[in-house]
């Protein structure tokens, strides 16, 4: 069967504008509150039009030793210049979590596929 | 016919844990990327566990003098406990504007329905 | 406070290509799997492109007596013409319910804005 | 890099649960309208709870020689008991194309994680 894990795309955010930077602490205390900011574009920005945009960010977290990974939220970037009014794709939300792991994020351009890439956290 | 609008609960976040709060600033520059912070329970907190939980949260712009509101983007808010991760309702995301008007945020928690408020914002 | 709800816009969708069209059963029986489909544009077709099209549309059901609507679902309408494909604004799902009430739905088009429907559901 | 794509799982869904079944018709004509059903738990029903749910459903369409696939849209189960409403994991919706390829479904279990599935459709 075909997977569409085949069109999950990455690289190097410095040289390919559509991978998704992840922001967060490497060190956290263990159900207390701290910040994920994922983005698209930091280095080189993606363009942002009804006709090429990024649509939306998930953001998953996988334990380690987990079976699952489980998804903390999404967000949908929905005005790309209707009414002159631009959501540029970036997100932060507020995130408790009590052992270490591995953040994932998911992009989409809507001419340009998915994108993903993943960053260590770790419970001290 | 009945309408959704007859649901659209708010009232002061200070003493109502269920309604959004918008911070952005009062003055921003046309087409200067800003901030918009959307929160629920900066007060009081709000539940967050699958069995009650704010589920999403919606921001709108309406520039002074058009007919329509245009939506700025949506987050859903998705791990409430499941691994014991925690995703609080707070969001913030980049956007640039240039027209004075309306921020609307609109939330929904799965057991006490839908939440509204707004904030106005100037263009100098 | 201003209100999203001013928004809020409704018509008769045989003269209104934004209202959202409502299909379920007038009876249905408690706890028995039903469909609702909603559709926009049944009479007069909406434009589905990327500069102008229906976004999503979302629906709830009010149970008569209570105080609070329960968001039976949302869904995000994403291909407006990339790569030739056209994703046209219906969306059919499957509920049960146990409690006579009202049906509604509420669509987006990302240039004209808001717009709602209900329709009455007896459990007999 | 570790990538999300480790944790797509799928399988036979008249064994497995998770799987989401996609029924589209074998053939169609380009730029005709068709319908695409997606659900989850066909043969082995999946609970619907909130502790334990399927949230959403995501379609996709890969163009055969194209690059990238195509979002063609999301569904978000929103209902799981509460006031007594439950949305089944089942979603239609109608769609155009015009040319061959494959349609994905990605699901996501709020407890057992990501699942898909794929299906060949040719244009004729
Ligand atoms: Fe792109
Ligand atoms: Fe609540
Ligand atoms: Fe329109
Ligand atoms: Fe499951």
């Amino acid at each position: 069967m075909k997977s569409i894990s085949e069109f999950l795309q990455t690289g190097d955010w410095k040289g390919e504008k559509h991978v998704p930077v992840i922001n967060v602490p490497e060190n956290i205390k263990a159900d207390e509150e701290f910040e994920i900011k994922v983005s698209v574009g930091d280095e080189i920005k993606h363009p942002n039009k009804v006709e090429h945009h990024i649509a939306w960010i998930k953001v998953f977290f996988h334990p380690e030793g987990s079976k699952f990974p489980v998804e903390i939220g999404t967000y949908n970037f929905s005005a790309h210049g209707e009414g002159s009014i631009v959501n540029e794709p970036h997100v932060t939300t507020k995130v408790t979590l009590n052992k270490s792991g591995t953040i994932y994020a998911l992009s989409y351009c809507n001419l340009h596929g998915l994108w993903e890439n993943s960053k260590e956290i770790t419970v001290k």
